[in-house]
């Protein structure tokens, strides 16, 4: 039915169509449109997080410093005989599902041992997965060995200006655009601290072997959230509004060990350290809660802890919601606590200060160095360099603990490096000793809700189709009438003049109201119109009448319970919005007004 | 204020930031948000156009049978010496704009010479624009001539997937996604024509050397439609409703001959012959209807239509929205009336019938070429290929006018072309004949109205811009109710909690009914809040007072008056609610409710 009603289609299907590509078809995009509105309100117009729109075309520098140059890769194997290219990590999960299929009176120790290995298996460095490979046998389709592993970045690389001479990317977040304009941001928001920043937007990865049909793609919208916070101070102001919401949490050890989920209040899962800090458990409880806005289902939810080796080396702590779906659990979306990694590389590689200032209601002492340096010796050394290096020791000599290990190095060594530059006992004496400060300045560290909206749209509808009664001709998408493409189905019981014009003035007067309208003239029975409109989701169907021309009453059919109701055809709108905007339930409206029953074929 | 109020910023700033690339901030995204939702509303829901979503990521063999990769070029010249590269065509259009500079006294029709040369600046060949730089005597920066002028290609290119062997684009427009679709997109509109299809998304351009700041970007936003319709029959049925409207229209004879713009109808427009047809003049109106209504001042809009030179070899008929600003007049939204080019090329190229189905009211006659084949000879000359051959001879034999060029040049030459096949006259016979039909098949033109939504966010923020009784300070944005980034502020006039409260619960309600609310507590005097809301355009602004705990009033201050009214603070929703969905004027409001007159400073 998907691709039937248009919601996905293989993109430049007629050419042959591209792996990893999919168009959304008119009603996946207007439920696309729907969510992402529905995505701006829970988020960004709630809780007035700075939204902005940043490019796709990233220049190399930033991709460099941010890292992902280097690291944003999979491991590849080649078939040596076709020269065809496989993820080996897949390789290797998929090895030990056939293992496990295959052997289905595996003892239970060896057979978690064997899922131990599988979750790891995008953590592997190249040589470890080569190891796993050849000892789970796996082979490539001519039948031999895989070669070895190795890195394959995932950008796509491209050339920007006429020259050729200088290297962009796409980028693979969006999350790089924001943190490069964080001074602007931090001014924006008149230099307050806590705040967030926020985008919705394409992302591109040029995935080895694209799979998992509409899951792993090459080009997605994404929404992230950047929360810039205070690395000493990870509360959130608004965390006892969410600390009783109950979440399925999946930690590490329990990855590792009981293979089993935990149900745990927010609360508890801080008290407890099971989640790091207030904020990151905040934005996963802001998402559960957007998820069941959106209509998904609850008991296809939960978090995923990173494993330790799964984390980039600088994250504190990261959890992945996972939805289910016939794909089995996927990751939707990450919640991750990346320190102030991003802005302190972005900061360093520009020389632009990325900090905030916290203003202290009174003084504080803090404890600090005072340098004294050996110009002649530093001179000697670093020659033009000499600067850089007094300026770097004395950022550290702010605060003792930053300078202590310095300290430590220099008296049991002698020598130690900082910031690459080989320093020696002989350039620099300290004293331990305090200052008066009014205000604290530090590098924000960035909590990073990250959304696949493409993910979540797939998954919305699986756990949105059902059959009615069974009826495999009879298919229903259950969204929620505040993300559903269309609000509501205007149909004429006949094609007269009179009956069609009433089903324009109340359709204008729907879409008057920013209240999406189909309209279905077609010659079609009454209940193939409903089922049609059933099949994209349609929750709400107005049926105008030879009645509605004496009594002004029309018939509203509400598409689950197929209940209908009679109702003034003035109090249409009315009431469509009130559901729309969850200030009315069905079963008021039931209350408040005849219902009628009509067979619907 | 651009950059101070973060509207629009270059992009990776802190990193040098690239040429042709910005992004937008909080207060512009807002505002694109906005324009696209309203875009959508006039466009997509009010017509029942059917919007899909179609990759960025494009492979070369689509790009290569649209012709893109052959011809989408601009022509570019390089500095000898430095090897900087130039956009030809800009480079004649400055010479001739600084020749007509520095001469005031040049005569009349002197001048309109050298800009006769200058519009068609463009369109000249290689060889023809080369003979035109050195006419004018254009020099590199370094001294020297430029070198000879050749095309460039104005698109991103990049490789999809692992192996490095597939190329793909970036795509310069959104419309070959839809193109592709036709069948699927047919389907879905149940086989009936006419019907539109729509897009927003992002284009890409590697422009050469981009300048006029925001306008001339490498990476941008696009709304496109592409209305297919039957090439004999390019009426529109709404065309009643828009043919009263007032166009202003810069006509291909005007722009060479007197340089001035008309004024007329729609009607007349097409009537006269000024405008191809009925459906291209449809959307020219309302694309005029939507500039209107989204806040852009109608004194700087006007219709240009393009030269013949200037248009694709395939297209009929070509009319740009051009917008004034202080760029001059810069195109804004193309109007292209296509013809059967895309579809037919598409068709072709993955052998995919792209056509559509007029059925008859009564059966028709037509006259067609009954043929008869000499299968021998066929066979002798095309081998493998004789069906093919047959196939390509018998569907232009389907219609007379179409096998009538064929007959001729085998009575008159003995042979002719089809499809690159040399066809020789003792291949095949024929008599001409007719034949009933119940319906007729053909490839749909296409009428594609494309909509730069990055330029018209410009031009709307430089529509939008006064200051106030000519204060420099007091930067005004008047963005209508309907299209503001935000609808209304909240401001109390301390920071008591119970006023506070009232605030809350205010804004609450306005975001409730989808009113986006920006709540200002700071410290600052209410004048200065009020300024703040100002430059971004906030249309109406709340006041909690003292009063307010008291009798449940609030004031309510609209942005350009200033005026401001007393109200219960129940009404506020509704009220607000109203303006912004256009039910209510301030006019109508002030008379309802007192006025109070409070001093803003």
């Amino acid at each position: 039915m998907i691709l039937r009603k248009m919601f996905i289609i293989p993109s430049f299907e007629i050419h042959g169509g591209v792996k990893g590509l999919f168009d959304l078809g008119p009603p996946a995009c207007a439920l696309k449109a729907a969510m992402v509105d529905a995505w701006r309100k829970h988020f960004v117009l709630t809780e007035s997080m700075l939204e902005m729109e940043c490019t796709c075309l990233t220049p190399e520098v930033v991709l460099k410093t941010s890292g992902h140059v280097d690291r944003f890769t999979d491991l590849m194997v080649k078939d040596p005989v076709s020269g065809e290219c496989f993820r080996a990590d897949k390789l290797l999960e998929d090895a030990i599902d056939e293992l496990i299929e295959a052997n289905p009176d595996m003892p239970v120790e060896e057979r978690e041992e064997h899922m131990r290995i599988q979750i790891q298996a995008d953590a592997f460095s190249p040589a470890e997965l080569d190891e796993q490979l050849t000892k789970y046998g796996c082979k490539a389709p001519s039948g031999e060995p895989y070669g070895a592993s190795f890195p394959f970045n995932l950008m796509f690389k491209t050339s920007i200006g006429p020259e050729g001479t200088s290297v962009g990317y796409l980028r693979p977040e969006t999350a790089q655009g924001l943190f490069v304009n964080f001074r602007r941001l931090l001014d924006a928001n008149s230099q307050k601290m806590p705040f967030a920043a926020a985008q919705i937007g394409l992302g591109f990865r040029n995935e080895i072997a694209p799979r998992s049909g509409l899951l792993r793609v090459r080009e997605f919208c994404m929404a992230e959230i950047e929360h810039f916070v205070n690395p000493n101070d990870k509360s959130h102001p608004n965390f006892a509004s969410v600390a009783g919401k109950e979440l399925v949490l999946f930690g590490r050890d329990d990855q590792l060990g009981s293979g089993k989920t935990k149900t745990v209040t927010v609360g508890d899962a801080v008290s407890s350290g099971l989640v790091n800090n207030e904020t990151l458990a905040y934005f996963m409880a802001r998402t559960q809660l957007f998820m069941e806005r959106i209509g998904m289902d609850p008991e296809r939810l939960r978090f995923r802890q990173h494993l330790t080796t799964e984390m980039a080396h600088y994250a504190c702590d990261c959890w992945d919601l996972e939805i289910q779906s016939s794909y089995g659990w996927v990751e939707c979306v990450g919640h991750a606590d990346r320190a102030c990694y991003d802005l302190d590389v972005h900061g360093k590689a520009t020389k632009t200060p990325m900090v905030a200032t916290l203003k202290l209601d009174e003084a504080m002492e803090v404890e600090m160095a005072k340098l004294k340096f050996d110009r002649k010796a530093l001179g000697k050394t670093f020659k033009a360099d000499q600067r850089v290096v007094s300026g770097a020791l004395e950022a550290l000599a702010e605060n003792w603990a930053d300078f202590e290990p310095i300290a430590t190095a220099l008296e049991t060594e002698g020598k130690t490096t900082v910031d690459g530059f080989e320093i020696t006992k002989d350039m620099v004496t300290w004293k331990k000793t305090t200052k008066k400060v009014h205000e604290i300045k530090f590098t924000p560290s960035v909590i990073e809700p990250s959304f696949g909206m493409g993910r979540i749209l797939y998954s919305l509808l699986e756990h949105s189709f059902y059959q009615r009664d069974a009826d495999e001709q009879r298919c229903v998408m259950r969204f929620k009438p505040a993300v559903a493409p269309q609000k509501c189905a205007v149909l004429p019981i006949s094609s007269g003049d009179e009956v069609n014009a009433v089903v324009d003035e109340i359709a204008a007067e729907l879409m008057d109201s920013d209240l999406a309208t189909r309209v279905d003239k077609s010659t079609a029975s009454l209940g193939r119109r409903y089922s049609r409109a059933d099949e994209v989701g349609v929750p709400f169907a107005v049926t105008v009448d030879f009645d509605t021309l004496t009594d002004g009453s029309v018939t509203l059919r509400e598409r689950d319970s197929t209940i209908q109701i009679r109702l003034p055809k003035a109090d249409v709108t009315r009431v469509v919005f009130d559901f729309v905007h969850n200030r009315l339930t069905w079963e008021e409206a039931v209350k408040k007004y005849p219902t009628v029953s009509v067979k619907e074929d």
